[in-house]
């Protein structure tokens, strides 16, 4: 089975449609998913930007919160923006990289995505999460502990380096075998297609 | 029947299969396209950028190249990268605004996107201007003429002033009668059917 590789990062607002609209899609297409959580922050500052570019330039900002509202509704997935953003995701993506190696990765990167951007959580609480991988399937006590092993943030930090290296500059990104890249929720149908 | 304002500016590589689509989608929806040439050098310059992100960001240009290439492939467009990116459309839209007051300006739009990026030629050449207006159904000398009076070059300043206060970051922007924007050559469908 042709594999798709979904790159995402928690602070990104259009990986949450991507994240509840890919194991449908790629089922549909006989397409494994293969669910990589990454950081953007390390990249964003690389270009000389220090917050997400939806904040540095605002007309840009405006049309995405409009545009998140209409695709959530035409999806009828709950949006609610957070009262911050980007939010701090990095205990999250700690988590997701542990739960992947767990078996509850996918459920609980779908649980937190639809947390902060369908309840307009704050993803940062370690409470949530750990009440997030519990509801996922994970034993919370456990993934807390193993999420911030030296092996587990190596194996995010990696995560990231190969995003760059890939040539990943912005999330969700989906990436085939062949090393095509689609950049965006709405490039999803293509990649799908072209994996 | 429904209108919907078509955003573009000459030095954009999406807003070519954008233009080559645009009025055959319309028609089927049965939606009236409203060509609105407007520079994003001053929208670019107010954001502070000096070029296009597509240069200042590597990554994102190295992917937007890939990226035309495959979405020209598949609509069996032409395609061929120019030399230089972005080209300098400040005469090709000051034609098209005047065009567009005489009939030939859709025609002309298109035949500016094609010869840029189907055949990687210098836009900012009047001599190939020319030759593009007359293939539209213009008068070369009157056009050339008509392009550079002030109330033809008033006209591009102010189509450009009513897109920054639209909300309008890149190009191109499909803007529908009740005020929803949608940006990018892959949105167009979408905002078909919001129009």
């Amino acid at each position: 089975m042709a594999r798709l590789e979904f790159w995402y990062e928690f602070a990104s607002t259009y990986s949450y449609p991507a994240a509840m609209r890919i194991e449908g899609l790629a089922k549909n297409a006989s397409v494994e998913v293969v669910w990589r959580p990454f950081l953007l922050g390390p990249i964003f500052k690389s270009q000389g930007w220090t917050t997400s570019p939806f904040n540095l330039y605002p007309a840009k900002g405006a049309y995405m919160w409009r545009d998140m509202e209409r695709i959530c509704a035409g999806l009828e997935l709950p949006f609610k923006r957070p009262n911050s953003f980007p939010q701090n995701g990095l205990l999250a993506a700690r988590l997701a990289v542990y739960g992947l190696s767990k078996g509850w990765g996918a459920a609980f990167s779908k649980a937190v995505f639809r947390s902060e951007f369908g309840n307009g959580y704050s993803i940062d609480d370690a409470n949530l999460l750990a009440r997030l991988v519990a509801q996922s399937g994970g034993d919370a006590e456990d993934a807390l502990r193993g999420a911030v092993t030296d092996a587990n943030k190596s194996a995010l930090s990696e995560a990231t380096r190969i995003a760059a290296e890939r040539g990943i500059f912005g999330s969700p990104s989906f990436l085939t075998e062949s090393g095509e890249l689609f950049w965006g929720n709405d490039r999803l149908e293509q990649a799908l297609s072209w994996a």
